[in-house]
C-alpha cells in the first residue's frame, strides 16, 4: 500500500536546539496521528529518506526507533517500517514477542525536551554564559552553611532517619513565621516541605489536573514549568505578561468560556521578565479565582529578593492560592529544598503524592537549613539583594553603551534581563553569533507554550563573575551589529 | 427522591488502622460509582447517620466532605447532601461558583493511605518500636560522613549549582564500578541518580505504565511500593513469595493470559520476608520476561548487605531488567539518594521525567557521598553486615525462649523478621496487646495488594538499640500468650 508519501513535506529547522531526529519524529507523529499516513503505509527506507533530506542515516534510524517506541510504526527486519494499527489513544495492542520498550505508553515531551536539563546542566566551556539561574558566587553562603551542616551532621536524629513527610517541624515553623512577616496568614501545619519547588510544580500538575485538562500560564513563563505541564499532559492557555505582570483582563476573558484547572503565575519578580504584578491586577486576579472557582498556583522563588518587597498573592486569599517557594535562589540550588503552602482542603492529597515522590525531603538538609535560617540567612539575603542591584546596574550601563538602540531589555528586578532583538533579527540567530563572539543566553521560544519569543532572549546575570558582565554584554552587542 | 437508602449496609471495621471516616468514604464511593445510589439520591443527614452508626458526627462530616471533594456528592446548605450528576469517569461537570477543591480529579489512595507516612515518621513514645526500616545507630557512619560533607561543602561547584539531571558524573562512575564488581555490565551512562529509590518506583510506575494498566507484584511486598502503584492508578496482580523468593511459576501463569506492564520484585533480601530468590527462579524469571516482552523492575536496597551476596537480576539481562537501589539502608536515609540502572531504550524517557520531579538530585549530597564511598563506605558496610547478623541471632534466641512454639518467623537475611501468628490470633490483635506490653511492629495486611497477611507481621530489628531487642521480643511473646 502506497500513499502520496513522497509528496509529503517534512520541514526541518536546522537552527533549532531541538535535535533533527526529534523534529522528524514530531512531524511524522503528527502525520500519523492526523491520519495523513494511514495504517499500513510503508515509510521510506532509512537510507533513501536520509539522502533526500541530507541528514545522516542514523538520524532517520533514531526517529524511526522513537516512533516504534511509541507504537506508531512497526519495524520488521527485511520489510522495513510501516504505520502501525492504532487502537484508541494511538496505542497499538501489545503482543507477545515484541520488545517491551516498543509498546510503552505515549511519551509526552514538549517542544524543547532538553530545556530542564539545560537549566540544570553545568556551565559551557569558555563562554560568558548568561544561561543558568544559579545564585552568584558572591556573596557566598558557604562558610555559614558549612557550619550549620557541621552542627547537625553528627546527630543520629538528623541523619539516620527519614523524618516526617510533611517536613521537619521546626523548619516548617520557621517558614510560617517568615511568611507571616510577609503578610501571609500561614500556620506551620499548612507548610509542606518540598525537594525543590520543581517538585511542587509537578505535585500540583498531577494532583489538581488530569491529562487533557487545560491550565492558564503566563507568556513568557518559566520553561521548566512548561516542560512539566507537557509531561503531565496538560494543555496550557497563554496569557501575556507586560511590565505590570500578567494581563489579568486576558485571564478573565478565558475564564468566561473555559474551565482551566489552575492559573500558574509568578507575580513577584517574574521569570524571565523581572516584572512584578501591580496591586490592582493582584486584587482582580484573586477575585476572578474565587468567582470562577479556579485556584492560583503562585510560584515565588524570587519574591524575597525584591528591592521593594510586595506581599505574595497568598496574603490576599489562602483558600484559592497555593504558594510555592524555594531556597535555590536565596541560598543554594544544591539544597534541593523548597516548600508549599496549601489550604487544608488539599493538603492531605498533596502530602500523599509528595510521599510517593521521595518519602520525605532530606532531614539532614532540612535541619541544616533550619540552623542556617537562624545564623546566616538574613545577612546573606540582604547582601544578595544588594549584589543583584549592582549587577543590574552594571548590565544596564553596558547595554546603553554597547547595544544598538533598537535592542532593549524590560524593566524589572531579580536574576534576569528579558531582551528584545530588533525586528529583523531572530534571537536564535543572535545567539549563534553571540556564541561566536564569546557569550551566550537562552533564546525566547522556550519561554512560550505556543508560538512567540522569536525575538526575545533571557540574560541571566548571576552565573558569571560580576567583572565579566560588562564584557559579556558588549559581546552580545557586537553580535547584534 | 428516595431509594432504599436506609436498608443499605455500611460495614465498618473498627479494628482497622484505616480511619472510620475513610472507610465510610470508600463504601459510599463504591455504592455511588456502582450505581447503587443513583444521581440525586439524598444522603442521610450527618447527625442521624452518625447516631445510627454510633460514630462522632465529625466522622460523617469528614466522609461527606471527601466525597464532595471527589465530586461524587453535592452539599448545599439547608438541603443536605445528594449524589451528584456524574459525567464519564465519575467526574461531574465543573460549574462556576463551586469551590475548586470540590471538583478535583478522582483521588486514588490505597487501602492504607498513611503507610508511607508511617514508614517515614519518627519513633513512637516509650515503646520498643520495631517499625521503621532505618539503619541501626551503631555502627555509625556519621563521623566519616561529616568529614566528607565538610570537604565538599566549601566548594561553589558542589553547592551553588543544580548539577546534571543524570547525576554527578564521578558518582555515576563509582556506582558503575561497584555494580560491575557485583557482576552487572553497567556503563556509567546507564546510571540515573535518584532522590531515593522511592523516586525510582514512582518514575517507573509513571513512565512504563498508564492508569488502569496491570503490573505484577510480590505478596507480601514493600507497602510503600503498593501505595505508589495505587496513586499511579495501576492494578497489582499478586504473586506469592516463599523462602526461595517469588513464585515464578505463578508469574508464568499470569503472563500466559495477561499483559502486565512490568514485574516488580525484590529478589535479594526481600522486604518483608528476608528471602533471596534462588538461582533457578532467577533464570526462569528473566527468560519469561524476554519471552513475554515484560520488563522486570528489580528493587535492591538491601542486596549489598547479604551475608552471602548474589548477583542482581540485572547481571543476567540488562535489556529486560531495570535496577533500583539506594543508600538509605547502607549509609543513611536522610541522604535521600538512590540510583537506577536502565537500558538505553528507556533511559532518556526516564531522565526527562526525573527532571520534572526535582531537576536533579542534590549535588552537595552526591559529592559528599562520592567522597564517602572512597573514605568510609567499605568498612561501614562490613560492620553493618556483621551488626545485622548479630541482631538476628539475638532476636532468634529470644524468640526461641519467649514466643509460643506456634508463632514463628521466616528464615531470611537483612533488616526484618517476618512473623506468623498462630491461627487463632490476628496480627492486629497481637499488635494491640503488644503495644500494651510495650512493643510494636507493622501488621501484615499493609504488605499485600489484595487480601492476605491477617496473621503476619513485620519486626524491624534495626530502629531499636541492640540491647532492647531481646526485651522487645519478650514483650511480643507475652502479648501472644
Amino acid at each position: 500500500m502506497r500513499t502520496g508519501w513522497s509528496e509529503l513535506a517534512l520541514e526541518l529547522d536546522r537552527g533549532s536546539i531541538v535535535p533533527i531526529y526529534r523534529q522528524m519524529y514530531e512531524r511524522l507523529r503528527e502525520l500519523i496521528l492526523a491520519g495523513a499516513l494511514p495504517e499500513g503505509t510503508r515509510l521510506p527506507p532509512e537510507r533513501s529518506l536520509a539522502e533526500r533530506l541530507s541528514v545522516n542515516r542514523s538520524t532517520v534510524v533514531h526517529a524511526y526507533r522513537d516512533l516504534a517506541a511509541d507504537g506508531l510504526i512497526e519495524q520488521r527486519v527485511g520489510s522495513g517500517s510501516r504505520v502501525a494499527a492504532l487502537g484508541g489513544g494511538g496505542r497499538p495492542d501489545r503482543t507477545s514477542g515484541v520488545p517491551w520498550w516498543v509498546t510503552l505508553p505515549p511519551w509526552r515531551v514538549g517542544q524543547f525536551p532538553a530545556v530542564l536539563g539545560e537549566l540544570a546542566a553545568s556551565e559551557h566551556g569558555g563562554l560568558i554564559a548568561f544561561v543558568q539561574g544559579v545564585p552568584p558566587a558572591e556573596p557566598s553562603p558557604l562558610a555559614d552553611l558549612s557550619r550549620s551542616f557541621a552542627r547537625v551532621g553528627g546527630d543520629v536524629n538528623y541523619v539516620l532517619t527519614y523524618g516526617d513527610s510533611e517536613g521537619y517541624a521546626p523548619l516548617r515553623e520557621a517558614i510560617a513565621v517568615r511568611m507571616r512577616g510577609r503578610g501571609c496568614p500561614v500556620d506551620p501545619r499548612d507548610v509542606l516541605m518540598l525537594t525543590g519547588s520543581t517538585q511542587g510544580i509537578t505535585l500540583v500538575a498531577q494532583s489538581l489536573a488530569e491529562p487533557g485538562d487545560e491550565i492558564v500560564v503566563e507568556a513568557p513563563t518559566y520553561p521548566g514549568a512548561l516542560q512539566i505541564f507537557q509531561i503531565a499532559g496538560l494543555r496550557a492557555i497563554s496569557v501575556p505578561v507586560d511590565e505590570d505582570g500578567m494581563r489579568v483582563d486576558h485571564v478573565e476573558a478565558i475564564l468566561r468560556t473555559r474551565r482551566p484547572r489552575f492559573i500558574y503565575t509568578m507575580p513577584s519578580i517574574h521569570n524571565p521578565t523581572g516584572a512584578t504584578m501591580n496591586d490592582d491586577r493582584r486584587t482582580r486576579l484573586v477575585t476572578l479565582a474565587r468567582r470562577y472557582g479556579v485556584p492560583i498556583v503562585e510560584d515565588d522563588p524570587y519574591g524575597e529578593l525584591a528591592d521593594s518587597p510586595v506581599p505574595p498573592l497568598l496574603a490576599r486569599d489562602a483558600e484559592y492560592v497555593l504558594y510555592l517557594s524555594s531556597f535555590s535562589k536565596t541560598i543554594a540550588p544544591s539544597l534541593r529544598l523548597g516548600w508549599l503552602v496549601a489550604p487544608r482542603t488539599i493538603y492531605e492529597r498533596l502530602l500523599l503524592r509528595k510521599q510517593s515522590y521521595d518519602m520525605a525531603s532530606s532531614m539532614y538538609i532540612q535541619a541544616g537549613v533550619r540552623d542556617y535560617l537562624e545564623t546566616g540567612y538574613d545577612a546573606h539575603i540582604d547582601a544578595l539583594r544588594e549584589e543583584l542591584l549592582q549587577r543590574r546596574a552594571i548590565a544596564r550601563e553596558a547595554i546603553e553603551r554597547w547595544w544598538p538602540p533598537t535592542m532593549r531589555v524590560a524593566n524589572g528586578d531579580g536574576y534576569y534581563l528579558w531582551g528584545t532583538a530588533p525586528r529583523e533579527l531572530r534571537a536564535r540567530v543572535l545567539l549563534a553569533s553571540a556564541e561566536r563572539a564569546g557569550a551566550s543566553f537562552l533564546f525566547g521560544e522556550a519561554f512560550f507554550a505556543q508560538s512567540g519569543g522569536d525575538h526575545n532572549f533571557r540574560v541571566a546575570l548571576t552565573p558569571v563573575a560580576r567583572g565579566a558582565i560588562a564584557e559579556g554584554i558588549r559581546r552580545i552587542g557586537e553580535a547584534a551589529r
